[in-house]
């Protein structure tokens, strides 16, 4: 029974305190990034199968929540819905389905859940919510300047109290290749061994490389440029291939116009490398004291729409890992808003009293609990007061009712007064407007 | 390929117009039921399949969406998993599972989409969101009432200008079938019947009665007391019998209570029956002109939640028919808020100090947008603007860059003025604060 009721493994029921957090924390980000006039989309949370699969690759594919069929068609044991695996493959169908009827370019941002057949884990669920948000249709530089700037928005409205942006461009990673003379085949596995170079020691990436097929001074040259953390190393060598020049302007631009925010906020990391195929420009990754990993990523990625069954529209975006930058902040959290006004129930006569008391204070913008349980008892019905956090508790007995009289009492400081029925409502709302 | 990008029968893709329409009913809702002291609770979008089969009866259970074993066992054709179906069930669960953490009475609302494989038509959607609010572990009869009056400020909440509950309860029901003699094993199926009343002309739902088994005299007798809208008549009937006493008791009780709302916006309705077995104290269901049904309904149940694998407790609740209500308002909304600024990209040397205006001035809280296009043109880059509802438009050309000013256009007036770029920000943070 206690294992029956447990909701389904990998995701998880959120409680008054949690829902209130959590809802904190996505308005948040919705604010900021609404003053860059991107608009919310939401799209329902299955879509046709064909729709989904082979868009994530045969391992992503197998994570996907598939629908059976219905009514006569279930016995087949086939699916032709699924649910939806990210926020991005929803992006580019309805860029398909409502294309005139979108402004274009279409700036839009998307915070909700999405469902992976993982194996649960710690801070790893099935049902976890997402928080994308892409310009689709413009390939101005200040497209991808503005989801950066949206980003660093949204971190901050987060609270995440300091972080960096993590800059660098596909054009230049090219260009790296290019300049270490890497031949062009071993090229995306390089990148991907490189790409340790933030948790992994220099040697053993350097020993890595050679195992991929890189000459052994290659490695060592290639790793300790890159390791030694000095972008100019890196830019000379950059300098001298036509692909490291474009990516440079590429990451200079992007530097340029986002000197609005502190210094060093933004930083070129040349060897940032980002897994994804399709990137196409600059990418991104935020990394924060405190965190783990990224907490929040982006880049250009021009032919994604169309691979994923939308129209052919360059397009750029980003996404905040807010899952994980919540349930790091998860111990902080603790300021629960209580009741304003708790009511007890002492006598049945008063009920009416207390009704109409009571929806006197919520015109008044209140929220205002009454005594539901089954004790007439005052220090029972003063405990449930107490557990709700009420500022204060209205107390209405048999004495009070035939005086025409509330007991009101302050439950921070203790102080009561007794105060007319009548005059009862205008005292809560001044003590508590204050 | 048109076909293909739609979203899945019965589902919606929501732009932002949309969205935020959406979003401000949801909220207007959550803070009429937060000043009752009910609290938010989200549940997963499926349960495992054991948790849904079995509640809805058999029509029920054909319309509930199976999700398909993964991995090596999706081969098997099997579900496992289901999505919810409504919130009813899924609260059941939870206060099965978190029992001991949740206070009790345990007063929540839920607010979130349901699935349904429905055949979809106009208004039925196979994704749709509910809004249910209940107490689960109160027997008090303040429960009811509560329920009842904070959907009453719900519809309020949501603009629904005029409305009116129509109240009945269980027990008076009993009593109608006792006080006009209609054999036990009858019972239901004329209950069914005389629901009609609101639709179906009186003689018509006599004849149904007679056809059902029911004397020619009690049918008549029967529906010429309920369809004469005069409750004094039945009151005088229950009045005779001893379930009947005990109904309106129930039923005037809510009455007494409720008296704080506008006269004629709580009345008995003695035919009002709630097709629902599960229910066992008062209910209600609410009608409002121009709104197609009913708009929002419930009672008390105090047998439900054990029934749906919960503990036995007693519960109350009732829930508000929000998409039936935002589709009949649909015709009404239009004021989508647009930009506050729409700022023009004229040159590249001014891209920085575009962007530095832009921080400026969403610093400010304002909502801003820089235009992505791929025009030069200021005819282009105006109409834009103008597609974006922007208040104001900034100009910031090579002239203009070269002389260190903008040009800031008012949109509704027309009006035009250069500002030195330096109070740019100021100056449209004072125009639009005013």
């Amino acid at each position: 029974m206690a294992q029956a009721a447990e909701p389904p493994s990998g995701t998880r029921d959120f409680l008054a305190a949690e829902v209130r957090r959590r809802e904190r924390a996505f308005a948040s980000v919705r604010a900021a990034f609404e003053r860059y006039g991107f608009e919310p989309l939401q799209t329902p949370a299955f879509e046709r199968l064909e729709v989904l699969t082979g868009k994530y690759g045969d391992e992503g594919d197998k994570l996907i929540f598939k629908i059976l069929r219905r009514g006569e068609h279930e016995a087949s044991g086939e699916a032709d819905l699924a649910l939806r695996y990210d926020l991005t493959v929803p992006l580019a169908r309805v860029v398909a389905t409502h294309g005139n009827r979108l402004p274009m370019p279409y700036r839009r941002y998307a915070l909700g859940p999405v469902w992976r057949a993982d194996r649960p884990g710690r801070g790893r669920f099935r049902e976890f919510t997402q928080c994308d948000l892409d310009t689709v249709g413009s390939s101005s530089p200040l497209a991808d300047v503005e989801i950066l700037l949206a980003i660093n928005d949204g971190l901050t409205a987060l609270g995440v109290p300091e972080f960096r942006f993590h800059l660098n461009s596909r054009q230049a990673l090219y260009g790296l290749l290019d300049a270490y003379g890497v031949p062009e085949d071993l090229g995306s596995r390089v990148l991907i061994t490189l790409d340790k170079l933030d948790k992994v020691a220099p040697d053993a990436v350097a020993e890595e490389l050679v195992e991929r097929g890189l000459g052994a001074d290659t490695a060592a040259a290639l790793v300790a440029d890159l390791a030694a953390d000095e972008p100019d190393r890196v830019r000379k060598q950059l300098d001298g291939t036509e692909r490291g020049r474009a990516g440079l302007a590429e990451v200079d631009r992007v530097l340029a116009l986002t000197a609005v925010l502190p210094a060093g906020r933004v930083v070129f990391t040349p060897r940032m490398v980002r897994g994804l195929d399709y990137y196409t420009g600059p990418i991104f990754e935020v990394s924060a004291p405190g965190y783990p990993g990224s907490i929040a990523s982006g880049g250009r990625y021009d032919g994604l729409v169309a691979a994923l069954g939308g129209p052919d529209l360059p397009a750029c975006g980003g996404s905040i890992g807010i899952e994980r930058i919540m349930s790091t902040q998860e111990s902080q959290d603790s300021d629960e808003p209580g009741l304003d006004v708790a009511l007890t129930v002492l006598s049945d006569e008063s009920l009416p009293a207390l009704v109409g008391l009571a929806a006197a204070l919520r015109a008044g913008g209140l929220r205002v609990g009454t005594y539901l349980g089954a004790s007439g008892k005052i220090a029972k019905q003063m405990k449930w007061a107490n557990d709700q956090g009420a500022g204060f508790t209205v107390l209405l007995g048999p004495r009070e009712h035939a005086e025409g009289v509330v007991t009101v009492r302050d439950m921070t400081s203790g102080d009561q007064a007794q105060v007319p029925l009548a005059e009862a409502a205008a005292h809560l709302l001044g003590a508590i407007r204050r």
